[in-house]
C-alpha cells in the first residue's frame, strides 16, 4: 500500500471512528496543524507515533514504516486549488503576494520566509463584526547568501 | 494609460526617488501592506489619497481617476509563482493547505476564511535561531449558508 | 470508501431506483439545488439527513459520516468545462463576466458577491418565443474591508 | 486601431470623464449590462449608437465601424479568472454547476440554457443580514434535437 | 457501473460481436451518427432503445437507466485531440475557424450555429482525384438577442 | 511589417472601407471562404491577387510579397476557442468527434479526412423552425498507407 | 479489455517471453517500425496477423478483434514528452521545425508532408566519430488545394 | 535590438528582396537547413558569415554580434504546434515516437539520438503515387553511461 | 505487472524491510544515485543485478525482465514539481538556469552538458554555518555540430 | 524602464561591446555565476557595483536604483524550458530528481537543499573521452523543523 492509499484510509477511518484531529494530535503530543498535515501525507511520522495513530484509527501496523518515510509532498490535486476554503489563500496570494514580497524585502532585505523551518497556526479570534480566522505563517528569514562548501 | 502601465511607472518612480513603502503609507495614513498592494494595482485608491501619492512619485495627475477605480485584480504573472519569496507561500499551501482546511472546519464548522473582509500583516520576530518572518492572514469566518434575497 | 466513490454510487443508484432529485430533496426538506450539489459531493450532509438519503438510495449506512464531513469541493473534471449545459455558464462568464464586475462595483462599490453566503435557483419561465431557463445566483455583498482581529 | 485597443481607450476615457456606465447606457437607451459588455468589446455596437458613445467618451469617430462589427468574444485574460469578483462565479460553477445541469435536465429534459438568446441582470436586494447581489442568467431553453436542413 | 465504464464495455462488445455501427443504428431506427455518439456516451438513449442495444451487445439490462440519463458530455481525452482522424477537424478550426465566423456574420448577422439543434452527417463522395470525406455540420442559426423572461 | 501586423491592418481597413468579404472575393475570383482565411493570415496570396486586394484595402504595396509567402498557420488565440461562434465547432468536436471518426472508419476504412486537400463551405438553408447554418468540411480521404520513397 | 489494457499486456508479455520486436515483425512479414507502433496501440492489426502475434505473446484470442479496429491514436502520455529518447525529436522540432517548414515550401510549394501516407525508418549508420541514429520520416507531399466534391 | 526582433526583420527582408533560402545558404557556403534555422534564430552565426547575410538582407551591421551569440533556442510559439506543416512531425511523434524509441533500444541499446551532434535534411523524392517529402534526422547515438570527471 | 506498478512495490518493500538505498547499492556494486534512480524506474537494471535486488526486496522474479528493459523515463508527476526537496532544483533552474547556459557557452562555446553521458552525486559537506548539500551534475560537453552519416 | 527592459539592454550591450561575463565579474570582484544571474535580472545589484557595470555597458545611470532592488525572480520564459542547454538540467531533474530527494533524506534526514543560502559553479573538467561540464549546486541543508516565533 502506497502513501496515497494510506492517506485515503486515514481520512475515511477518522470519520467513521468519530475522532477529532485534536484528539489524534493530543494522543501523540504534537501540534494539531502538524498532525493533520502528517496524517494527510505531508510529513514523515516517527514510527513510535505512527504506531499510536495507526492503532487509534484501526489500520494495519504494516503501514507504520511507510508513514515514517519522508513523503513526496504536495497535497493539492490541481495547480490552482478548486476548494473554496483553500482557494481563498491562493486568492490572497494573487492579491497580496507581491505586497508581502515587498514588505519582506523592506523589513529584512533580499530573502525569503522559509517554508521548511516553519510552523502554521490557525486561531479563532472574536471581533464585533464576527469571528475571524487568523492563520499565521511563521518561517525563519533566509537571506539570499552566496555560500559555498569549504573544499 | 491603463492600470498596468501606471503600476510599472509607480514601481520605477519609487526606486528612482528612493522612497520606502512605509513613507508612502505614512503619507496617506494607511497600513503599509494595504498601501503596497494598492500601489501594485490590487486596490482602488481614493482620489484624495491618490493625489498625494501621485505627487510624491512625480506622476501625472491624470492617472488619479484610474487609480480610484476597482482594478481587475490578480498580481501574479503565472498560475504557479516563480519568484522564490512568493513561491514559499504557494508551497506552504501545497503542504499545509488541506490541513488548514481541516482545522478551519474543526474549529468553525463548514465555511471559509474571507479574503475580502481581510487584512494581512508581516512582522519581524526575534528567535534564538534567527529572525522570523511572521505573516498573518486574518479574515472573517464565513459559514456556508443557503440564503436567498427576500422577494 | 472515499467521497468520490460514494458520489459515483449515488449517481448510479438514483437512476436505477428511478428517483427524481426533487423526491430526494423533499424527503429531507431541503432546497433541491442544495440537495443535488450535496449528493454530488459538494456539501456536507448532516448525519440525520444522510441516513434518510442513504436508505432511499440503498447504500451502506457506513457512508453517513463521510457524507457529513465538509468535502474537498470542486465538481468540474476540467478547468474549462466540456459539457455543453455547464459550458454555457462559463461562456456567459467569458462574455459578461467583466460587465457583471463593473455593475457590482457601480451599484455596490468595491467588493464581491459571496459564493458562500449564497443560494442558487433554477426556474422555468414561459416566453412567447419559448420557455426560458432562469438561473439566479444570489450572494451576500461583501465589501473589500481591511479588518484585523482585536489583539 | 483594433478592437482591444479601442476597449482600452474606452476604459480609460470613461474614468477620466467621470461617466457612469448607467449614464452611457441611458444615452443610447440600452440595458446597462448589455452596454457595458459591448463597451468592453463583447458585442457589436450599431453605428448610430456607436457615434453617440464615441462622442461622449471623446474618441475618434473612425472607430465606429470597428465597434459595429461582431467582435472576437472572450473577455477573460486567463482560463480560470483571477479577479475575486469574477472568480466567485467560476467558483459557483465548480460547486453548483453539475447541480444546475441536473436541475435543467429534471425540469426541461436534455438540453441547455442558451447563452446567445440570453440576458443577464444584476440587482441589489435588501436582506436583514446585509444587501445581496442577485445575478440572473436568463436564456432560452434549447432542447437537444437532431435536425437537418431540408435538401 | 458509471457511464464511462458502460461505454468501455460497449466499445469492446461491438468489436467482439462483429456488429457494425450501421447495424446498431438500423436496429433502433436512428441516424447512424447519432447512434454512435450516443453509444460513445454523448447522448441519453431512451430506455426502449437502450434495451434493444443492450441486448444486441450482450450487456446487463441494469445499465439501461444509466444510458437513459443525459450524460456529462465531452468525448475527447485531451483539450487538443491527438488522434489524427479527429485532429484534422481541430486543424480545420485553427485554419478556417475565424473565416467561418466571418462568413456566418456576413450571411446571417451576429450569432452562432447551434450545436444543440444540430445534426452531423458524413458522406463518401467520388472525385476524379480520389474519394472525399464530406462532413456536414448543420445547426440552427441563433442570433444574439437580448431577451428576458417575462416577469 | 510581419504577417500578423498586416492581418490587423486588413481587418481594420475592411471595416473602415465598408467592404464585404464577398466583394473582396469577387474582385479576385476566388471562393469567399478561401479569401477570408487568406486575408486573416492562413493562406499565401499569389502576388497578382495580393496587389488587387492591397489596393482595394488601401494598404502599402510592400506587403504583397509577405502575403505571398506560406504563413505560419493557426488562427486561434487559445487552444480552446473562447469566441462562442467558433466554440460551437469545438463543442461539436467534443460531442461528435469520436462518432465522426468511427463513421469515417466504417465507411472508408482506417484513415483520415485531409485538411489540406480540402475546402469548406457555409450555406444558409431554410427550415420551418428557422434558418440553418450548414457548414461543409470536404476533404480527400487519405488511407493509412505504409509507403516509402523509392531508393 | 480495452486497447490500452491490451497494450500493457503486450509490453509485459514480450519482455517475459524474451521476444525481440524484429522477431515479431518477421513472424507477420511486416516492417518492424510498423509492427512496434501497431503493438503499442497505434495501428489496427488485421485479424490474421493479430492471431499470430497474440499466440506468440500468449494472450487471449478474444483480443484479436479489438486489435483489428482502428485505434484512438496518440501514444505520448504528456503533451511535451519527458522520456529523453523521445524528447530529442521534440527538441529537434523546436530547433529545426520552422526551418523544415521553410525548406518544404521552398522545394515543393505550399503544403505538407503527409503523416498518413507515410513510413518511418531507423537505421544504424557508422561514422568515424561514432555510430549514428538515422531516422527517416517519409511522407507524400500534399499541396494545399481547394477542392470540393462534385455535386 | 534583441534576437527575436532581428529574426522578424530577416523574415520580412528576405521576402521583400525575393531571396531564396538556398541563395542565402550558397552565399555563405553552409547547408541550407542549417542556414534557415540560423536565420530563424536557432543557431549562432559566425561574424564573418553574419556580415555577408546582413548585407544581402539590407539589415544594420550592428546586429552581427547578436547573431553571433548562442541564442536562447526554441522556435515554436506553442508547446503543441498549430501550423499543419510542422504539426505533422509532432503527430508522427505521437503515433511513432514510442516505436522509434523501442527500435533505437533494440538496435543500439539504452540511449538516445543526439539532437546536438546532429543534422537534418529534406529531400524531394519521386514516387509513382506522387512526390515524397523525405526528412532525415541524423544524430550520433549516445549510450546512457554513468561517467564522472576525474578528480 | 508494468514498470510503474513494480516501482510502487519496490518503494513499499524497501521501507517494510528497513533496507537503506546504500545497502541495495552495495549489494550490486553500483553507485547509490544510479541504484536509486534505477529502482525508481528510470534505468534498465541488468538481469543479474535485478535478480539480486528482487530477492532482497522479496518481489517476484517474474519482474526481472521488465526491470531489464529501457524504461519510459520521466519521474515527476507534474511538469513543475510540487515536492519542496525537488522543487528547489527547479527553482535554481529558474533563477540560475540562464546564467549556467551563458557560463557553458563562455567556457566551452555553443553546446550543452549531456544528461546521458552523465552522473550525479550528492555529498554532505561541513560548513561553519551548517552542513551543506552539494549536488554535482557532471555531463560530457557536447558541442553543436552539424554532422551527417556517411552515405 | 522596468527590470526586464534593462535586462534586454544589458544582453545586447554586452555583445555589441564584446565584453565577456568574466570581465564584468572581475570588474566588480564577484563570482561570475552570481554576476551573470544578476545581470540577467535575478539578483539585486548593490548600487556601487551597479554604477560600474552600467558604465562599462554604456547604459543610463538612472537604471542603477532599479538594478539595486530585489527583482521579481524567475528567468525561464516557459514552465518547461525549450532551450536545449537549459533543458538538460530539467531532464536530469525528471530522471534523477526523485533519486536526489531519496539521497538527501538518507544522508541528512527529512529536509531540503536551500536554493537561497546557495551557490552554483560551472567547471570544465578534462576526461579521456572528452571535456566535461561539471555543475555544482551547493546549498545549506535545511531540516524540516516545526518552529514558531517566541511570543
Amino acid at each position: 500500500m502506497n502513501r496515497n492509499e494510506i492517506t485515503e484510509q486515514i481520512v475515511a477511518a477518522r470519520l467513521e471512528k468519530g475522532l477529532s484531529w485534536q484528539e489524534l494530535a493530543d494522543a501523540i503530543g504534537k501540534p494539531v496543524a502538524w498532525t493533520i498535515s502528517a496524517l494527510l501525507g505531508q510529513q514523515p511520522i516517527p514510527a513510535e507515533l505512527g504506531k499510536v495513530l495507526v492503532e487509534m484509527l484501526g489500520l494495519d501496523q504494516s503501514v507504520v514504516p511507510v508513514l515514517a518515510a519522508p513523503p513526496m509532498r504536495g497535497g493539492l490535486p490541481t495547480a490552482v486549488p478548486t476548494d473554496p476554503t483553500i482557494y481563498r489563500f491562493y486568492e490572497a496570494l494573487q492579491v497580496y503576494g507581491p505586497a508581502i514580497k515587498e514588505l519582506i524585502h523592506e523589513q529584512f532585505g533580499d530573502g525569503i520566509m522559509s517554508a521548511i523551518n516553519f510552523s502554521v497556526d490557525v486561531q479563532k479570534k472574536p471581533h464585533p463584526s464576527g469571528d475571524r480566522v487568523v492563520v499565521t505563517f511563521d518561517g525563519k528569514f533566509l537571506p539570499y547568501e552566496w555560500v559555498a562548501a569549504e573544499s
